[in-house]
C-alpha cells in the first residue's frame, strides 16, 4: 500500500493506494467523527462492493443510498434522494457520507455533504480509475444543470480517499480507457517524465498490471495534488490548467447530451485538439503532436468528435463554458509535452481552423 | 448613515445602515467585481424597490430573477429558477448577485452565489425587520427541505450589506414585530443593557421612529457579529446560543406547516418557552419569566404555540433538529437575562411541564 498526503493546511487529507483496501477499515475508521455514516452507491458499483465496505463498519449506524447509474442522474433531483435518506435517518452534524463508486457518485456525494446541514464530513472510495486520479484530489464537488455541465457545486474536501486497485478489475473497457484520458493529461501539463513513462508502459496499463497501475494513480494524484494546493479554489489560473483537453471536451458532452460520450472520452478527444491548435500557433512541434496522438490513440480514446457537431455549433458550446472570463475564452494550450498554459491569446481563426479539421461533415 | 464592520480576515465586509440608502449606489458599487450583476428579489419587494435599485446599477450588465413570495418557496426547486437565470444570462465568476427582500430571498441568494460555479460574490440588500437584524451577519444560507428547516445550505459571507431603514415603512406590521423577536433575543444572549434599552424603547420601536430603529439595528448586527466572529462555521458550541427560542420555534414552524407562523413571531414564543424551562431548573427568576413574556407581548408576538400541537408531537419535532448531536437534544437556556447558555444538563421531564403548560389541549 501507498500513502499520499494532499497537503491544505487544516483540511490535509491521506489518499491509501493498493490492492484489497476494501477490507482494511482501519484506514477508514480514523477518520469517521460520529456513530453515523451514510454510503452512497450506486446500483452498478453497490451489488459488487457495498456489503464488502459495510461489513467493515460494525459498531456504527450505517445507512446507505443506491443512486441510479449515470452521468444523466448528476442533478439536483437526484441529491435530493441523498438530503432525503440522510433526513429520514436523522444524520446529525457527527456523520460522515461516503462515495463508494465512480466520478458522479464522489461529485454528488461530495456535494451533499458540503451543504448537508450547511456542511459534514465525507470520505471517498473511488472505483473507476478516473474518480481515482481526478476526483480524490481537488475538493471539486458538484451536479450538471440542464444548461451546463457542474455548473452547481462547491469546494469540499475529503477527509481520506481509499483506492483499492482491485476494483478496476471489474471495469468495463471504455471506462477504464477514459481514466487513462486523465493520466495522460498529468503528464501533458507539466510532468514530462511521467509522459515518458506512459509512452513506455502503456501495454502494462491497458492489461491492468497493478504495480504499474498503483504508479500511475500515485503519480497522477501527486502531480494534481501539486497544482491544487497552489490554488485550492480556481482563484488564480494556475489550477486552470487541469481543464487540459475539457474547453473542447465540455462542448462535445453537451453537444452530444450527457452521458453519451464518457467524460474522459471527450477529454482525450479535447487534448488532441488542443495539441493541434498549439501547432497552428506554431508552439508545439507537429512530431509532438503525433506524439499525443498515438498515446490517445494507444489508450483506446477516440480522437475525432462525433458526427452532428458543425464548427459553429462547437464554438458556440465551447463559448459557454465557466472558463470564459469577463466574456473572453480562455483554453489550456501547450507550448510542449509536459509544458501547458492559459491563454487568451489565440488567433480565434485558428481555433476555427482546428474544430473545422476535426468536425465531421 | 451608521457604518459597521464585520471582522473575519479577509472575507469581513462592511454594513451600512441609514435611511435612503437605496439611492447611494457608491455605497454598492465598490463591492462589484465584475461587469455583470443579477437581483434577485420576490413579487412583493420587486415592485416597490427594484427599479430604484437598478437605477444605481447604470452601466453594468444587470439582470433580475422575480421569485414567488414566502417561505414555502424557499426549496431546491425555487433555486433552479435562479441557477437558470444566471446561466441563461451567460453570468461568469466576475458576477456579483444582490439579495433585494427578505431572509427568505436572502438565504437563497446567498445560497446560489455559494454554489453556482462553486462560488461567486453576493451582497445582501435586506428590507425586513429580521433580514436587516438577523442575515445581514453571519452567512448562514440555504433552503428547506420538507423533512426539515434549513437543512440545506452552505456558509457563504456577503462582500457588503446596504440596511436602508426607509424599506421599514413598507412593512406589515406582523412582519416588523417578527423583526423585534429576534432584537430581543440579542439583549437576552449576552447583552442585558440592551433589553433594557428595550423595555424603554419598546414604543418608539412600534412606532418605528428612525433613530431608535437605526440603534437597535446597529446593536443587533454588533451583537451577533460579536457571536459569529469567536465561531464562524459553528463548530464551538458559542454560535449555537444565537439559537436561543429556535428549537422550540422550529417545532412550531414544522408542526404548523412552514408559511403558516412567521419565523420571527415562532422564536418569540421559543423565548418565552425557552425562560419558562429555565425558570423550572432554578436558573432564571420568575420575575425575570415575566419581564421577557411582557417584552415579547408589548412586541406584539405570540406567547404560545398554536392549537394542534400535542406535547408528543411537539417534543418529536424538537429532536428532528440538526441542533441534536450525537442523539442528545441541546438547548439554549437562560442562567439570566443576558447570559444564555447551551446545554443538554436539563431534565426531560422538566421539558414535557413546560410544554404541557403552553400547549394547547
Amino acid at each position: 500500500m501507498e500513502t499520499l498526503t494532499v497537503a491544505l493546511g487544516e483540511r490535509s487529507y491521506p489518499i491509501h493506494i493498493g490492492a484489497g483496501l476494501l477490507d482494511r477499515p482501519e484506514l477508514l475508521r480514523p477518520h469517521l467523527r460520529g456513530e453515523q455514516v451514510m454510503v452512497v452507491t450506486n446500483e452498478t458499483v453497490g451489488p459488487l462492493y457495498l456489503e464488502r465496505l459495510l461489513a467493515g463498519l460494525q459498531g456504527l449506524r450505517a445507512d446507505r443510498v443506491i443512486l441510479p447509474d449515470g452521468e444523466q442522474y448528476k442533478t439536483l433531483d437526484t441529491m435530493d434522494r441523498i438530503y432525503t435518506a440522510l433526513l429520514e435517518g436523522h444524520h446529525d452534524r457527527g456523520t460522515t457520507l461516503i462515495a463508494l463508486g465512480g466520478g458522479v457518485v464522489g461529485d454528488m456525494t461530495g456535494f451533499a455533504a458540503a451543504t448537508y446541514l450547511r456542511g459534514v464530513d465525507f470520505v471517498q472510495v473511488p472505483t473507476t480509475l478516473l474518480a481515482q486520479v481526478d476526483s480524490s484530489v481537488g475538493g471539486k464537488t458538484g451536479v450538471n444543470h440542464p444548461l451546463g455541465k457542474n455548473m452547481i457545486g462547491a469546494f469540499h474536501q475529503p477527509r481520506c480517499v481509499l483506492i483499492d486497485t482491485d476494483t478496476l478489475g471489474t471495469l468495463e473497457d471504455r471506462q477504464y480507457s477514459a481514466g487513462l484520458a486523465e493520466v495522460i493529461k498529468y503528464g501533458l501539463i507539466d510532468d514530462p517524465a511521467f509522459f515518458d513513462w506512459l509512452e513506455a508502459n502503456m501495454d502494462r496499463l491497458l492489461e491492468r498490471e497493478p504495480e504499474a497501475l498503483a504508479h500511475a494513480i500515485r503519480r497522477s494524484c501527486e502531480d494534481k495534488a501539486r497544482i491544487v494546493a497552489a490554488d485550492e479554489t480556481e482563484r488564480s489560473g494556475h489550477r486552470a490548467l487541469l481543464n487540459l483537453g475539457h474547453t473542447f471536451g465540455h462542448a462535445i458532452e453537451t453537444g452530444t447530451g450527457y452521458g453519451n460520450w464518457l467524460h474522459g472520452e471527450a477529454v482525450g478527444c479535447g487534448m488532441v485538439m488542443a495539441a493541434d491548435l498549439s501547432r497552428r500557433m506554431g508552439w508545439l512541434k507537429p512530431a509532438d503532436v503525433d506524439r499525443v496522438h498515438a498515446l490517445v490513440t494507444r489508450a483506446r480514446l477516440p480522437t475525432r468528435p462525433p458526427p452532428g457537431l458543425p464548427t459553429e455549433r462547437f464554438m458556440e458550446l465551447m463559448a459557454v463554458d465557466k472558463k470564459v472570463l469577463g466574456g473572453r475564452l480562455r483554453l489550456v494550450l501547450l507550448q510542449d509535452i509536459g509544458r501547458a498554459v492559459l491563454t487568451d491569446a489565440f488567433d480565434p481563426a485558428l481555433l476555427r481552423e482546428t474544430i473545422d479539421a476535426f468536425a465531421s461533415p
